[in-house]
């Protein structure tokens, strides 16, 4: 027979709970809050591999440990872990640590609750829909359909299953081997989750149709109309194209209203991947940037981005209002989606999802909402865009920095030029040996902790940095800081 | 030109950013973790949808809130939210609230950051490695290969991505148009991601194979060689069968090594969907429900179930060391996966996936297993086994509850039979009667706010009660009090 008490594990104890608890939120707020946002500490704390595996004690083992250790263990945690809400981490298109939204998360994991039924979720259900409306009516659209998909990648996996569903409703029980070979459209510029899902949903990568993009990053309208023509030629049958507001590297926007009149044409679903350009609807001067977005079918937008809500918050976003979501994933799973319950089950909103358990992950992004209004985070936006101009005009005032092109958006690219190099554009081996620099600096800074940014080759060009400037925090002191900071580093180069 | 002030959204205070979160967590210890874990309190507060919206005040507006009002809105958040940790929560396969568990979860959300590279995510790339290193020892692997991914759902996805990518490594580049027609393998008792996965990958659900379960809702065998017979004679090509360790309503666990003879004899792919049932590996006395796991070629295992670990924690297990699961999902992402990095790229496990952010699932159960130790994981796995018994024998003792079967794991299914119907089993009436019985019984409770079961039917068995026994808080008493409780709502039925 089982004991009457609960276990030892403090499950039973409320006041050990607490205390526990308390203890180590002190350390958060501490350790990850205010040194992890503060100027005057280390955005890392660099170890290599083997050092960090022992000085962290990953093995799990048949005992249990103390408080003590445990609080130690937390410590240790953080410190060897990269603060991506301090004012020098630039490295990815996140960063920023919003009080309000980290309020959020802290609640959705004391709640720990699945976002499938209004029975276990009713709040989170309800929630879920106002915060898809709100980002649907800054898309433009009054009505429509949507969800939350753990992350930018599966949003555009959706956007390209339901696109084919909408063609051909019997591919969902019958497969894709009846069907005519499809073929989707996208630049070369695009994220690459299109070609990982376009493998994954069995399409095969070959499906997609690579279209040139521009010297700014931007889809060239004339050759999407060509490829099209060309894979119809080859007897493929094109469903889709998706275009991106804000791409990965240099963060450019593609002309939705010319390529929505492409698809308009053609009968293409068209998908605008707003991963990270989506949250400028939020701003009156930059919103122009995605004109025609309201004439997509689907926009995926991840909120967890520029808006600084917190991994993951990635909203799919539909025009349709035949339910087209639910038809398409749904498979009525008897045993949670019941028909008889006692409340309008079209609450239970789970069996849009491939996912049975979602995370919830409207609250954080609600939350920080309520407490900025479209206002707070409209200058947000704007404060952003004021702040990567600075850094591009200081840029251009500064000995051994060029930029890779005007930014119209946050992506700030550009080559730092050491000293041995400057002047030297005519050397053979001039571009070769630029291309070395970045990396160099990379693990100068990462060793150091100063600051992290991200570099990468792109196309014909060289590895050259890439700033995103979007953590809420930065002043324009973070922008002088980090020129500063690659002209030390690089002094001797 | 930007102002030189951080914006007025508290992100350049410390002091007021660390006065909101402080309150917010004493509304966070007070309401879900006190109250919410306390049977004296309600499990939920339930309203109408219509009501609730009302009381939440949902809309998103241009103006911001005061702090006062954003507690507030905290407070009402948690207050309308069910209570997952409470322990009259039977609803769900997870539940509970593990204080370590729940404090690694607050952790990684102040830290907010993507796994998927060593860069931005050291300790947790090294601690991901190191707890899936342990959960393939538990299943009996000494190397191999995994991922967490976002849900059961996904995992089970990836292990027929994977099983067909080993088997047409060109599907990755071709898609399935050139392939002969695939089939898979499951017994009629699997959750329904199977179907949503074939589905979702361009299979399509035909290609799913239901084999029969027996009355315990386990595979038969030897039905399974037949579904094989009969496919190849189709035309069709075999590739996967996935078996299920604990199945959703039964809990039942499938006869693994009579499978994995199977699936040898044909050369097909096993994988094994333990997401509920996988934690049984860390007890001695229960482990042999698993036997045979360690012939799987792929496991979906999910501690946030059984081990209370916190949504979401999905482990996907593969015996494979072949880097399949890269060369599968793998795009190589120059902007992100550079090969020029000063550390080991290895280390950059992200492209194993089919997401490009993905979320810290790791330290959650790290730190919780660091604490419990495997003592302290098995003593509640022993626990939730003995307390699931105890509940039978008390149920076999009352009048009016009546076992749909001898559990062999934590779900316990049983029909409330009320007053009225007690002893009438010819009337002709008797089972849609008591089919509708457990929908009432549910309104009644979820109204109170007393507890939440779930309840659903089962082939040609109508709606039965599926109470799961997996909080590490429960007791003897929880148990009476449900069925005492069951007896209350129901007396005058």
């Amino acid at each position: 027979m089982a004991d009457s008490e609960a276990l030892p594990s403090l499950a039973g104890d409320p006041v050990a709970v607490e205390a526990l608890l308390q203890a180590v939120f002190g350390v958060v707020v501490d350790e990850a809050i205010q040194k992890g946002t503060s100027a005057s500490q280390k955005v890392c704390e660099w170890k290599e591999p083997e050092e960090l595996k022992q000085l962290l004690d990953l093995e799990l083992r048949s005992q249990g440990e103390s408080q003590e250790q445990i609080l130690e263990r937390c410590r240790a945690v953080i410190r060897y872990s990269v603060k991506t809400g301090h004012p020098r981490f630039f490295n990815q298109l996140f960063s920023g640590l919003d009080p309000h939204a980290l309020a959020g998360r802290i609640i959705t994991e004391s709640l720990n609750t699945s976002q499938y039924t209004y029975e276990i979720a009713p709040v989170f259900v309800l929630m879920e829909e106002e915060v898809l409306r709100k980002l649907r009516a800054l898309v433009g659209w009054s009505s429509g359909d949507g969800i939350f998909c753990p992350g930018g990648s599966i949003s555009n996996m959706y956007a390209i299953n339901l696109a084919r569903y909408q063609r051909y409703p019997d591919c969902k029980q019958r497969g894709l081997r009846t069907l005519p070979p499809l073929a989707l459209f996208t630049s070369k510029e695009c994220h690459y989750s299109i070609q990982k899902g376009a493998a994954f949903l069995g399409l095969g990568t070959d499906s997609v149709r690579v279209v040139k993009a521009d010297e700014r990053g931007k889809m060239v309208p004339e050759d999407l109309e060509r490829q099209i023509g060309m894979a119809e030629a080859e007897g493929a049958v094109p469903f889709l194209v998706s275009a991106t507001s804000g791409t990965t590297v240099l963060g450019a926007f593609d002309p939705l209203e010319a390529i929505a009149d492409v698809c308009q044409r053609h009968g293409l679903w068209l998908h605008v991947d707003a991963a990270w350009g989506g949250s400028v609807l939020l701003s009156q001067t930059h919103r122009h940037l995605l004109d025609g977005i309201q004439r997509a079918d689907s926009v995926a937008w991840n909120p967890h981005k520029l808006l600084a809500a917190g991994l993951q918050c990635s909203a799919l976003l539909l025009q349709d209002t035949s339910n087209l979501l639910k038809r398409c994933h749904g498979s009525q799973a008897s045993y949670l989606f019941q028909q008889d319950k006692f409340y309008d089950v079209a609450l239970d909103t789970g069996d849009k999802v491939v996912q049975c358990g979602r995370r919830v992950d409207c609250l954080k992004l609600w939350l920080m909402w309520k407490a900025q209004g479209d206002q707070g985070l409209e200058r947000r936006i704007d404060q952003a865009f004021a702040l990567a101009r600075y850094l591009v005009e200081e840029i251009k005032k500064r000995e051994g920095l060029e930029l890779v092109m005007e930014p119209e958006f946050l992506n700030v690219c550009f080559w730092f030029v050491p000293p041995s190099l400057r002047g030297k554009q005519e050397r053979p081996d001039y571009h070769e040996r630029l291309s070395k620099v970045a990396p160099v600096l990379k693990e100068r800074m990462v060793k150091e902790g100063s600051m992290m940014i991200g570099y990468q080759p792109h196309g014909t060009r060289g590895n050259f940095f890439r700033v995103v400037v979007a953590n809420p925090a930065l002043t324009c002191a973070d922008m002088d800081f980090l020129l500063n900071e690659l002209e030390r580093l690089g002094q001797d180069l």
